[in-house]
C-alpha cells in the first residue's frame, strides 16, 4: 500500500508521520529527493536526499522518479527504486507529498494508493504555527500561506480527511485508517490459500 | 453509513455486533423481520421482529423491505422505515445479514454501504462451535455447514475481510474499520462549512 499524507506546511503532518513510523513496523517512509538547501537540523538521506539541479534533471531524464514537482524555486521527487524495494520487502510506504504528487501516484498505482489529507484547525492557527517555527521571513510565511490555501482547495482529491485540532487524536485517526485499509479484501492476498482451504473442505 | 457484518452462522458475528453496539453510541442495530420461530432466550423486537408468513408477504407486497431473502424454510427481511429513522437521527446502521442481503443493499445504496465479512478460523472449528451451542440437531448442523461453505464462497462481494481467530482482536479490527470509514472524505459532509471558511479566508 502507498499511504499518502498531505497537508499544508505547518499543519502537523511531520509529527504525525513520525508517530506512525515509530508505532508501526510494517510502514516505511519514502524519502524524497530535493534541490532545496538543507535546513538546520535536517539530515541528508533521512529528511531528504539533497541533490543539485543537475543531478535532479538527470534523474528526471532517466525516469527515476515515481512523481516529481516544482514548488517555489525548488524541485521535489520520489525516487522509484527506494519505493519498489520497500514494497518488495512487504512494507507499506508512507509519503509526505503534496496534492500534485498524490495525484501522480494515484494515476500510476490507482487502488494501491490511500490518500489522507490533514486540515489545520484554522488558517490563523496555521500562520501562528509557521511564525512560531521562526525559521522563515514574513515573505516566506506569506508565500507558504498562499500555498496552504491552494493545497487545502484540493482536499477533494483525497480518500480521507481529518482536522488536526489535537495532534494525538489526529494521529490515532490516521493510524486507524492505515489499520483498516490493511483489512480491505483487495489487500488480503495472504488469505487466498486460507479461503481456498475453507471452501473446498 | 450502512455497515454490514456477514459471516457463516457460528463464526462469532453476534458477539462482535453486541460489542460494537455497546462500544459505539453512533451505531444502531437494524432488527430484521423473520417468519422463523422464536428460539429460547430470544426477544421479539430485539433479536428479530417475529412475524407470520401472511404478514411477511404483506410487507413484501407493500415494498416495506430494503432487502429480503428466503433461507431454508424461513424468510428474513430488513424493514425500510426503521433504517430510514436511524439514518435521519444521524446514526450509522449495523446489519447482520447474509451475502444476498449485502448485495441487495449495495445495489440500492452503493457507496453508503460498507461490507465486512468474518471468516471462522476453520470449518472444523465452525462445526464444533455449532455443536457446542447444542440447540440444533445433526441434520440442522449439516445444513448450516453446507450453507456456511456457500456463504464463505461469496467473500469476494465484501469490502473488508477478517478471520475470527480471537474474538477480541476481531472485534478491534471491525471497530477500526467502522472508525476509519467515518473519516472518508465522502462521509465528512459536516466539514464542508469548515473547509469553505478555510479556503476563503
Amino acid at each position: 500500500m502507498l499511504f499518502v499524507l498531505s497537508s499544508p506546511s505547518g499543519a502537523g503532518k511531520s509529527t504525525i508521520a513520525r508517530k506512525l513510523l515509530a508505532d508501526d513496523d510494517g510502514l516505511q517512509m519514502s524519502v524524497s529527493a530535493t534541490t532545496r538547501g538543507m535546513r538546520p537540523g535536517e539530515e541528508d538521506g533521512k529528511d531528504y536526499h539533497f541533490v543539485d539541479l543537475e543531478e535532479f534533471r538527470r534523474m528526471v531524464a532517466n525516469d527515476e522518479f515515481l512523481e516529481w514537482a516544482h514548488v517555489f524555486d525548488n524541485r521535489y521527487g520520489t525516487p522509484r527504486a527506494q519505493v519498489e524495494a520497500m514494497l518488495a520487502a512487504g512494507k507499506d510506504v508512507l509519503f509526505d507529498i503534496d496534492w500534485q504528487g498524490a495525484q501522480q501516484l494515484f494515476q500510476i498505482a490507482g487502488g494501491d494508493v490511500v490518500r489522507v489529507f490533514i486540515f489545520p484547525p484554522s488558517m490563523e492557527e496555521l500562520r501562528q504555527r509557521l511564525e512560531r517555527r521562526a525559521t522563515d521571513s514574513v515573505e516566506v510565511i506569506d508565500a507558504r500561506m498562499a500555498r496552504a490555501t491552494n493545497e487545502v482547495s484540493h482536499w477533494d482529491g483525497y480518500d480521507y480527511v481529518l482536522v488536526n485540532d489535537d495532534v494525538e487524536q489526529c494521529f490515532q485517526g490516521v493510524r486507524t485508517i492505515l489499520q483498516a485499509e490493511r483489512l480491505k479484501r483487495s489487500r488480503q492476498t495472504g488469505l487466498i490459500g486460507f479461503i481456498r482451504k475453507l471452501t473446498t473442505k
